[in-house]
């Protein structure tokens, strides 16, 4: 188990008492999602999907998803709430028997513990689960440069959308779609929609 | 008439044909909006409505609007088009009798044609308009720079999230949500959601 996860299986309970439901989603965030499963083909992978929020919510919009995490307490979590829905502990860096699988794959906040030396495994790993012209949809935490920070759980990464974009591009993806929103009192966040270059 | 008025007078209907419904919108700034309205409290104004697809989706969603636009096409349109909402033609610049008036004030992509030398006199107008506490919707183009450029109907100008926000605290607001969305092949896009200060 990495420090990361292990971090995450300690405050799990915490953790899905704060942010396990779609309660506790920004309205734009849901809606930016929800853009991008309307235009989402085929089978969909929520990468990092935690509690599972995201995945069931998916699953509500009738996509055909599943979800991984590292933390098989978040897994554990998400079989029992959301039954029906298959969940695996998996790693978004190595996800076995996923080449070329998935129409869609959602990395929600999924790589923010990435450093800039590893953040390029995480996106080959799922340019690689993706069909040609399949979507990542990336959320993430926006910075002036690659920067860590003491995110609740454990050490995350800020990024320049630029920068992102070029990890973005060397793992295969052509940007669609770049957004970026910065609360009073909240860290900046961003998100980017990109296709699997065919 | 000013030259903008005039240039969309003589264009009304191509713009009514491509713009006038909520089906042109984006979702995430329709959820941007919906966001924004839900926190309204007080009748709200919708300045530089157009053809009033937002002030008729404000209406449905049960608020108390009213909509304004400085070109007579536009406002008969929207009279015509949403029967039982209050529709004027009247400038952001000199909102008449409407001193501290409204809970919120909608300028979506209202105030695009003020050059950097004018656009502190819509904003007063709106900060004016609103009373304390009340919250501004600004919707914009994005650029590194405020600089014109040629817009459909007439020359309109793009601003970096900063430079606008610094136009906003000067004319009375403080901002609570900055936005932008990059979508390829389209100009960049923003929002700042803003509340005038007590």
């Amino acid at each position: 188990m990495t420090s990361t996860t292990a971090a995450y299986e300690a405050r799990a309970q915490e953790y899905i008492d704060a942010l396990g439901t779609m309660d506790a989603v920004h309205p734009v965030d849901r809606a930016i999602v929800d853009a991008w499963a309307d235009e989402v083909s085929g089978p969909v992978l929520d990468a990092g999907c935690g509690p599972g929020q995201w995945t069931a919510h998916l699953a509500g919009r009738g996509l055909d998803v599943r979800g991984i995490d590292l933390a098989p307490r978040f897994v554990e979590h998400a079989r029992a709430t959301h039954p029906g829905i298959r969940f695996e502990v998996a790693s978004i860096d190595e996800l076995p028997d996923a080449d070329a699988l998935f129409g869609g794959v959602l990395a929600w906040f999924s790589t923010i513990h990435h450093s800039p030396d590893r953040i390029g495994v995480a996106l080959r790993g799922c340019a690689r689960a993706l069909r040609p012209g399949g979507e990542l949809l990336l959320g993430f935490f926006v910075g002036a440069a690659p920067e860590p920070f003491d995110h609740a759980v454990t050490r995350a990464w800020r990024w320049p959308v630029a920068e992102l974009t070029r990890e973005l591009d060397a793992a295969g993806f052509d940007v669609l779609e770049a957004q970026t929103r910065e609360t009073r009192g909240a860290r900046p966040v961003g998100s980017l929609r990109c296709e699997r270059r065919v």
